[in-house]
């Protein structure tokens, strides 16, 4: 193809190793920037990434591969970011290369906590980016059988729609089936709340509810998400949709879920210190709580119906009992 | 409480027993009947059902047990049917007494395979019980999580609240909760549907798709179920409530699940024979996508699109390749 665009990923992680996956089964070469540079070496001369899906062989002569944000903003005309969103600001603030004219796929749950806007705002507000060169990629997707190649459904989503093809076709292949969307602001506030959903289904394994009260929990948090995004972005959508649902569910009820872990522990009786310790790992739904609420609660009027994230965020940020604010969420679900 | 009224559960299964358990939190008294004379002798014996759920105990004296389904009819008010749809029509055959003036509910997942009907039109139809006199009793609830008195919800259809009511009352406890509804219909249709998805759901398992497949065929699949209860009966419900998204949730997810159990035989190469005689239990689930699916082809106009039911159809009934036909429906899945 003389006319496909570069593309490169920014990160380092199992999610952006899984992306540099899936666009090296379609393009010729594939940008990929992160900070680690005995990971890029690793990845050099081990053809696999030390730290996540190591299992997963790359080529290292189809890799563009970099320690240098700038150098790879200067090679693509398509970024893919996939960072958590806690680091994306000081991530940001090294560039000196102009993102003028450049698409921005965010492949990030959550919202950037130094500008309490979600990814794409944060590009459209601070870097004047248009909305029409932002997009999202979302799940439901976990990052481990993308490596497996196990069957997995992505959505893209853009305003317009050409370039949602456009990666919608780099990113398809055997094991992974595409359909884009318009609707970058609900996909992207739906990737962040899942994963504060999923906490909660944590919390309350942690303490003991069973498999009963989690098809509840879920099918409460299905509705006040789109109570939420119906708020925050009006637009006809179907919650039911794989990149809503679909998302909520995978996160909510899977093992892998570093946000579920997170709430088992947080349920177990963990603090919340203790337990970001011993995972070693960023839970994106704990500043989604903070980021979600807080939103939620700034709105003069209309405020949604929130009492899953209510609740999650008495407990991580007041200091709520676990136990006793689970027992009075359960009287407000049906 | 002086008017209330004697409930008797007609069933010696796990969920008529979990459903015995928890009517005798609340009533003086609860009729039971089962076939099984043995059963009926070891419950009066030693406590419990050495069948199904046998942590639970029992105090005999507050049960009325029975295996003469009409000593049951007679002394009951409000009978709680909870035996495979596959069998309720040779025990209704054995009646003498008169349900004239009887409250039905129905605590069974499917359709009635000698009339096609689901329960609650069969009692209408066959034993012209009006309509206000029939209910349902839904999950989502698996039976094992009742025993060990983890936190459940149920919702208690009936077109008359007030009986509607008087189920919730005699069921609510300490762990489980009660909402009513006056969707008989829709859910019924629901908890006999859910029940193909969770097969549909252990054949991709047994096949070796994921956990992000999983949450696709879950996405797709409330659709589904959406759109197919539409279509028997219009109404306003939020197919996202835990009668509807919930029941399928538990179902579809759990390892409980008879009928995942049963789907992943067969997606493991077993054939719907020996799958049948291996797990030497009913699988609701078989029985119900013949109905579903003859049910909606028999609509001369505005069938559902059910590509789901029609899937398990094709490998249940048409004996086609579960791989093959597991691959063609990942088409039209999004």
């Amino acid at each position: 193809m003389t006319n496909q665009p570069k593309f490169a990923v920014i990160g380092g992680g199992s999610w952006a190793t899984a992306i540099v996956k899936m666009l090296c089964e379609n393009l010729e070469e594939v940008g990929w920037y992160m900070r680690s540079v005995y990971a890029l070496e690793h990845i050099k001369k081990e053809q696999h990434n030390p730290n996540y899906l190591s299992s997963v062989e790359f080529h290292p002569e189809k890799l563009k591969l970099s320690n240098d944000i700038n150098e790879m903003v200067a090679y693509a005309d398509y970024l893919v970011f996939v960072i958590p969103s806690a680091f994306i600001h000081s991530e940001l603030g090294k560039l000196t290369e102009s993102l003028e004219g450049k698409v921005i796929f965010s492949a990030i749950k959550g919202i950037v906590p130094e500008s309490s806007l979600i990814v794409g705002d944060h590009f459209y507000t601070h870097y004047k980016i248009p909305f029409k060169n932002i997009g999202v990629i979302t799940g439901p997707c976990h990052a481990e059988e993308v490596a497996l190649e196990r069957l997995s459904y992505l959505t893209i989503a853009c305003a317009d729609n050409e370039k949602a093809e456009i990666v919608a076709n780099a990113l398809r292949c055997d094991y992974i089936k595409c359909t884009t969307s318009d609707d970058i602001i609900g996909a992207e506030y739906a990737a962040m709340l899942k994963n504060i959903y999923a906490l909660a289904a944590g919390i309350a394994h942690g303490l003991g509810y069973g498999d009963n009260f989690q098809s509840v929990l879920m099918s409460n948090a299905i509705r006040e998400m789109k109570r939420y995004v119906k708020r925050v972005h009006k637009m006809k959508r179907d919650i039911n949709g794989s990149a809503y649902l679909g998302d909520l569910l995978v996160t909510g009820y899977s093992t892998f879920s570093r946000n579920r872990l997170f709430g088992n522990m947080i349920g177990k009786g963990y603090t919340v210190k203790s337990a970001q310790m011993e995972m070693n790992m960023v839970a994106e739904g704990y500043y989604a709580t903070k980021s979600a609420y807080e939103l939620n609660q700034a709105k003069k009027k209309k405020k949604a119906k929130t009492p899953i994230i209510n609740a999650v965020y008495s407990i991580l940020y007041e200091g709520k009992d676990p136990k006793k604010v689970m027992e009075k969420l359960t009287e407000k679900l049906n």
